[in-house]
């Protein structure tokens, strides 16, 4: 049972390894560049972290785990756009647009989407790619509903928008552990409070969200909530999930 | 074996039942709306062609066949952005940013991708979803191409752009007729001749491309001969293909 770290290190080197599919030509070096951001990798540490609870092999979840990053990485790319977000920084950088300018930018993100699918095609049986499509969905309507809705149940925003990716991680990782579908139930209710525990610390970090709503010990109270089923969850399960409880800590502390 | 214009109506049908996917809430309107602008189907037709042609039932395919048509119709809701080839009408309607706004038909473009490879996605095999997937990049690629190199080869760019949802149609038919991969290449050379066809008819009625750099006559004859090649091609191939040869005819001819 690998460390968070040791998975970390896992999904860089599946990351550094990609391929750019050869037709792609320049477009890889803007896909590149999203991907290249920074970010901490939770969701792919999470699917192989639950891979490896459940029995399975990390390297056997790697090519989900890391189709689910590159589609994280589209919607961060699309989700900056002039016409969405509009936002001119991500993690500390130029947005891809910026760097790229806006059409390449558009073009990585779809490229990313694409890839991150085919990726997730690279098993014997369909499970895993429909798990993924549906969970791309599902967050696509979850950003109509933030850039169309005024007045959209924060709850139903963040379950669609973040917590389907979440939730697709556990179950990535279930599938590459080939848990048969009758056994996932203890699971995926694990993995559906990460997207909870997840958006609630995220939005006390950027002071919006439901630390506007809730206020900040409001929030907190969400986020503390959702840790505490999601160990709860974790308890009801017979397998060591001691990673996968360490990541629930992990999330709860964060500060970035 | 079905005439061009039933698998069309059955093709229309299949696009009528897409029950769009819950969460997408009032973003499967322009999904709908990118969909519904009338275009003659000429890739699922094809697809479905192609699956009789090999033995198959047009039924199976329909999935296939209705998935390749939402990637095609995503390519040209996001190719009419503002940042890629800035057009307001497809069709003779204003486009999907025009009628929707630029964020939702970015949006319903991602959607459209996604959903797409959902269908492709619906067999017990991942040979079809990679298939599209895989096809679904190199136009990505082509697309790239367009909008950002200044002097590229023409045929090269059309091989992608255009070319490799042609091929892909052929090859989703064969998929969903269960045609084993080693008995698919005389039914393959057959699908890389559709989209030089397709494209350099295209170019002769919009004028652009191939008419350009040729002159009309040139186009005609690139035209011309990429029918003879795939009249050649079909042939080859121990199986009816009197479907498959007339929708080969009716590319040659089209007018609009």
């Amino acid at each position: 049972m690998r460390a968070p770290d040791e998975l970390r290190a896992l999904v860089e080197q599946g990351l550094a390894d990609l391929t750019p599919t050869a037709s792609l030509d320049g477009l890889s070096e803007a896909m590149r560049y999203a991907l290249d951001g920074g970010g901490k990798r939770i969701r792919p540490v999470l699917c192989l972290a639950t891979a490896e609870a459940a029995g399975g092999r990390a390297e056997d979840a790697l090519p989900a785990a890391v189709g689910l990053e590159l589609v994280h990485t589209f919607s961060l790319v699309h989700d900056d756009l002039p016409s969405l977000d509009d936002d001119d920084e991500r993690r500390g950088r130029p947005s891809a647009h910026v760097a790229h300018g806006e059409g390449v930018a558009l073009l990585a993100g779809d490229a990313l989407l694409t890839e991150g699918l085919r990726l997730a095609l690279s098993y014997d049986r369909p499970q895993p790619a429909r798990e993924l499509a549906e969970a791309t969905l599902g967050m696509i309507g979850g950003q109509y509903l933030d850039v169309t809705a005024a007045q959209v149940d924060l709850a139903e925003l963040h379950r669609l928008k973040t917590g389907r990716l979440f939730a697709a991680a556990v179950g990535l990782g279930l599938w590459a552990a080939a848990v048969p579908a009758g056994d996932q139930d203890p699971w995926r209710a694990f993995g559906e409070e990460l997207g909870v525990l997840f958006q609630a610390m995220d939005d006390l970090i950027d002071g919006d969200g439901y630390a506007t709503e809730l206020g900040e010990d409001g929030a907190r109270e969400v986020a503390a909530a959702a840790a505490r089923r999601a160990h709860e969850r974790l308890d009801a399960i017979d397998a060591d999930t001691s990673v996968l409880a360490e990541l629930v800590d992990g999330l709860a502390v964060r500060t970035a």
